[in-house]
């Protein structure tokens, strides 16, 4: 039997190549039992007339299809599925049953319902996305990135491809980050102290694990990141916020009983606050008095095109009680999934088993990529491509708000990524971000990051690094509309 | 000043091209501090000379250095570095204090000392590597794989590879899942009882996490795949090991206070023995009546060259009460870290908010790559490879296994990668191994797959999907000589 000509479409949506798509929809009409062993399909010309494409590209689909198996060339007969070509299983799949399990009780654990908000993800359609750790694909050096995976892909990287490492990271990777980007921050380390981890959210995740458990007390900063609240508290451990000032972390006011504590010196998340150096050796002081180790977020230095950025607070730690979070995710894009830690070597060597036993390593292709586009520069280059693309966003930004006569709570002092702002008191953010998202802005309303239960509602942030500079006083305004007469308003 | 050339050598075991080498020895001197800004390096024909390569290539790696703005062109003067590339931090990284941390203390909960072997990573240096669950060069298809990373890295996709998804995942990559791979194991799964995980593992942790706590018990199989057993000693619950027979885990034997069973129905790992359907059904009808879930890892049903693969445990719950866990580790590759699991919406709810929690998703760029090579056949064409190659090397094994007398425990009746042996009462498998180590052949010992502490110490799994048939019958033989005469044979 011949396959009809009339069975093919090409899907207007379609992305890839068009010979991709034509490979593709034959493959699957094979895999999904359509079309049988043995039948014939339409000739390259026909079917290339009948989706309107030129009939090498049908022909070079056809070719690749027969270096597959799936099809069999008959000389001028044409060709034909395959006998060699899969065939779906011969049993029905079965019909869906009722759902009998009483779930409640068989969940023993629940993760859901924490503090982290969901993220627009269709944030790119808004003119004025005042949005947050998103990637700009006009500042990300794509062209130099896929020539670096494509490097990590060749024939003779297969082995750190596609091995099995168990516990292990990529050498290259791990030699970087020694030997370049740690020194940066004034941190020396063996590769047996690094540890590369998915994200910092990993980092974070396997600290709380192996640190904390429901007898003892973690200390965060007050606002902190909302998903490192949400961690801690499924680690079931004791949370003590501490209300931040402008120089971030007050180290006098960690309570007496605290084990761990959490921090981001360096560029406070999310007011923005710089400790000063005389607060974190404050800090330092008060943790060995406590007894206490200190994880240090570090998460935004390199976005330092004001100043110089101060040395991590791990460069002053003679004890080995700072563990350090470091990621790429803010300066390449955050789908890469690629952070590290640093730390003592009996600390590292159980977030090695940890991670080993939750999900092994990060994949060997994305760690060996990361190493080529760093080591090449490529990484030193797209960061002050974007420190200067952030540097007039920011200039943008700080003219609109003091032309708007908005109030900045809190701008980073050396540069990053975004500004922390208030509201009028009494002002509910949650309300203006959704009433702003109607007028194509978006702003991040500031109370998840906030302990409850009693969280201010009047701050927001303010995310310039994904904007483009020439929308930014536009957005300005309109959240200064919006603020100062709260009801939408009309035509 | 000017930069020497005597500085620059190219490091012969170096890999990549030569312009990248060369581009990669510069960018690090300036990353590094040795090289400064507004030092002018050697004229392209002098490092090209010095460096024995042709003067274009060093002038392409000049002018790629000169687009990342490390280096400026002064005319005819020549390359400088530019004023406005990187500079190392002007502080001096901190000497090493001593660690003062109570380790032992600060470590609320350990992670390393489980049963998991660590594994040669050597292997492919071996002559003889029966070794299981590593990726063979020669039968992945590389090419394609390459071709479909280079698409899912193309300018438009750039979205799916960047976006920090927060939860979600390549809903391709779900569908593909959805409407080809589980109707061939008889299973319907809507995207919202889908989960993307980092290999089986991650899957196996995250289901161990919701599911249990030290109140409650989980039935495994004895033996069992190592990892599993060392993620359940983890979570604090009851284990119950229950021997397997030739048709896998016995019902009958599950005891009455059981909360999750966890299987491997259709390949036991490591006995390879698969589980007829009457006995399917008696252990849903089991776990009905305990009103226990099951757990089903299906890590090997495409390798099924000697018969059709049974339908999936699941493909027969009418409940809701088994948990699905697939794999693309065996037949892509295992660095890959991809798999997946199916289960309902309020079990796979809160695997999903784990994961956000534990590492926010895998890489929307590894996902995006296995959608299309999925989707364009490359996959099923891939499979059917593996599946005549690893035919051959079943044969092989089994005449050299009969030739030599050794005795074979399990064999796969549909096939699989592995055959899991049995030697004379008495043996040492963990001392064999040692010893055949030193003959260039590989074998995995039995043992760590036991639940203790009196583990059966004569088994030994042969894996054959890394080894090429012509040794294959070299290795056996080795491997029945050293076990008819354990002394280490002189000369």
């Amino acid at each position: 039997m011949a396959i009809s000509v009339d069975t093919f479409f090409l899907n207007p949506d379609a992305q890839g190549t068009l010979q991709a798509q034509i490979q593709q929809m034959i493959a699957e009409g094979i895999l999904s039992g359509r079309f049988h062993r043995g039948e014939k399909l339409p000739s390259s010309r026909k079917l290339a007339s009948h989706l309107g494409v030129s009939r090498i590209t049908v022909t070079l689909a056809y070719t690749e299809l027969l270096a597959n198996d799936y099809l069999t060339s008959r000389g001028r007969s044409g060709y034909f599925v395959s006998d060699n070509a899969p065939v779906p299983p011969s049993y029905a799949p079965a019909g869906r049953g009722t759902d009998r399990v009483d779930w409640p009780r068989a969940i023993s654990k629940r993760f859901t319902g924490g503090d982290t908000p969901e993220k627009p993800r269709d944030w790119h359609r808004y003119r004025h996305p005042f949005i947050y750790g998103q990637a700009d694909p006009t500042l990300f050096d794509h062209a130099n990135w896929r020539l670096c995976a494509l490097r990590a892909l060749g024939q003779k990287e297969f082995a750190s491809l596609t091995a099995d490492y168990y516990d292990q990271d990529d050498p290259l990777l791990i030699e970087f980050i020694a030997r370049h980007t740690l020194p940066r921050r004034g941190i020396t380390a063996r590769p047996e102290e690094i540890l590369i981890t998915m994200g910092a959210q990993n980092a974070l995740w396997l600290a709380a694990q192996i640190l904390l458990d429901p007898g003892r007390t973690a200390a965060i900063e007050d606002p902190c990141y909302h998903a490192l609240r949400d961690v801690l508290v499924q680690s079931g451990c004791r949370l003590a916020p501490i209300r931040v000032d402008a120089d971030g972390l007050p180290p006098d006011a960690l309570p007496g009983k605290t084990d761990v504590i959490f921090t981001t010196p360096s560029h406070q998340a999310p007011t923005t606050a710089t400790m000063p150096l005389a607060r974190r050796r404050a800090l330092l002081d008060r943790a060995q008095a406590l007894d206490a180790l200190i994880v240090e977020d570090d998460y935004e230095f390199e976005l330092s095109f004001l100043a110089a950025p101060s040395p991590a607070l791990k460069s002053l730690d003679r004890d080995g009680r700072v563990i350090y979070v470091g990621s790429f995710s803010k300066s390449l894009f955050p789908g890469l999934r690629l952070g590290y830690m640093v730390g003592s070597e009996p600390f590292i060597r159980e977030a090695r088993a940890l991670r080993a036993s939750v999900l092994r390593h990060p994949p060997g292709h994305i760690q060996r990529t990361a190493a080529y586009f760093l080591s090449l520069g490529h990484y030193d280059a797209q960061i002050r491509r974007m420190s200067r693309a952030l540097h007039d966003r920011r200039a943008a930004l700080e003219a609109a708000v003091a032309q708007n006569g908005l109030t900045i709570a809190g701008r980073g002092v050396y540069g990053g990524s975004s500004v922390w702002m208030r509201a009028p008191e009494g002002t509910d953010t949650a309300a203006l971000a959704d009433s702003l998202r109607g007028e194509g802005v978006l702003i991040e309303p500031g109370a998840p990051f906030f302990a409850g239960p009693a969280r201010p509602t009047e701050f927001y942030r303010l995310g310039y690094s994904s904007i483009p500079s020439p929308r930014i006083a536009e957005g300005i305004a309109r959240i200064a509309a919006r603020i100062s007469d709260p009801a939408p308003q009309e035509g």
